[in-house]
């Protein structure tokens, strides 16, 4: 009996163009069979946090200026910024016009295939974020010691 | 018998330096070797694309646009945006000087070497590009579930 | 007898939060017994680089140039530069605030725990840096090969 292949995506970066391309790599590996997950960490916790307009996260000063900071995924930023043209909008459009599954068509075909969200403990508390800052379908938050007992015989990957 | 060792390299950034460190990668497992693949998606195509001056690619509006902002690898900018002296004709004369193989001939090298140097689908679907586009040497342009096939018992590096 | 597991991190980036992200990940495999090593290249020499105020390092004028841009890692910048408030003063006070260990005290419990901080031989070269010019407790400065071999049966990260 063959072992199911794994794969660990890190999404560190909370780039818009790096959250499709970690995105695309879990989906297509899930749906090629193998046992995905995705750990966020830093900039990336931005891609599963709840959208702006909500009630303000974190507590305290820093956290309310970092909070300022990351406005959620609905503002994420290209990581070229000396493509100043090139703004996310513009790249989902390009997305749409070629017929390829824009950032949320992609994170919602994740979820769909089971594909586990999952953020990290220690970022969380750098930046004073609280489980109920997340999307209410993340699933867990955890140490690195859980995400490397996860990641054992995974492919890893940091984006 | 022993397998040999694999390394897949999925060069996502367009950015000169990341694909001096790509290509040193690459040559230098190629050279101990290793069966070494590269796998260009997003601004790293830039790195495997024809020339400036030559027909403009793409089609329609938005590609022209993002065209404009991937002007080739002759044109690649450092990732450290905030190095403003850094350029990459300062780091080629640092390479030279210092008797580093140049990104050219790092490429070269690859190509010699038998490096795969391969194109992911789904970016060019995005950014309008096609086949002829690329450079002529480039063997394939596949997509992700190939690529998954290929990297199955592969190192994987994100870069 | 289980194969003990190994993690190699190629310290790419230069930047204040990814070497706490790899630094992070260094410590907790150390912790639970994996056998963890560090290859610093590029902009990553920075961290492991002495600190400003000592003599210059390097040798001839591009040297010196990219020595100024290269002010050890008391100076590490961030790396989202969009961020504009958001200094590594800052992520540092949040840091403490909530009890996450410090950028140096993160590299203080990876030398405890035994992590080897490696220098790339190559990155030096172009960078004109020599051993003298990294932290005296940096054991070893290697080449790709050397890397490479070491890398052999571990997961590899790309920071």
């Amino acid at each position: 009996m063959e072992t199911k292949k794994k794969l660990s995506i890190i999404c560190f970066s909370g780039d818009f163009d790096k959250a499709v391309a970690a995105f695309t790599l879990a989906t297509g590996a899930a749906a090629v069979n193998w046992e995905v997950r995705m750990f966020f960490t830093f900039w990336g916790l931005n891609i599963i946090k709840k959208r702006k307009g909500r009630a303000p996260v974190g507590k305290g000063f820093l956290a309310a200026a970092f909070n300022f900071l990351m406005g959620g995924r609905s503002n994420l930023p290209v990581s070229r910024l000396n493509f100043g043209g090139l703004s996310p909008g513009l790249m989902t459009g390009m997305m749409k016009k070629n017929n390829v599954a824009t950032l949320e068509e992609l994170i919602e075909a994740a979820k769909q295939l089971g594909v586990p969200l999952i953020a990290c403990e220690m970022s969380m508390h750098i930046l004073g974020m609280r489980k109920e800052d997340l999307d209410d379908d993340i699933p867990e938050v955890i140490d690195v010691a859980t995400f490397l007992k996860y990641s054992e015989d995974a492919q890893v990957i940091f984006i």
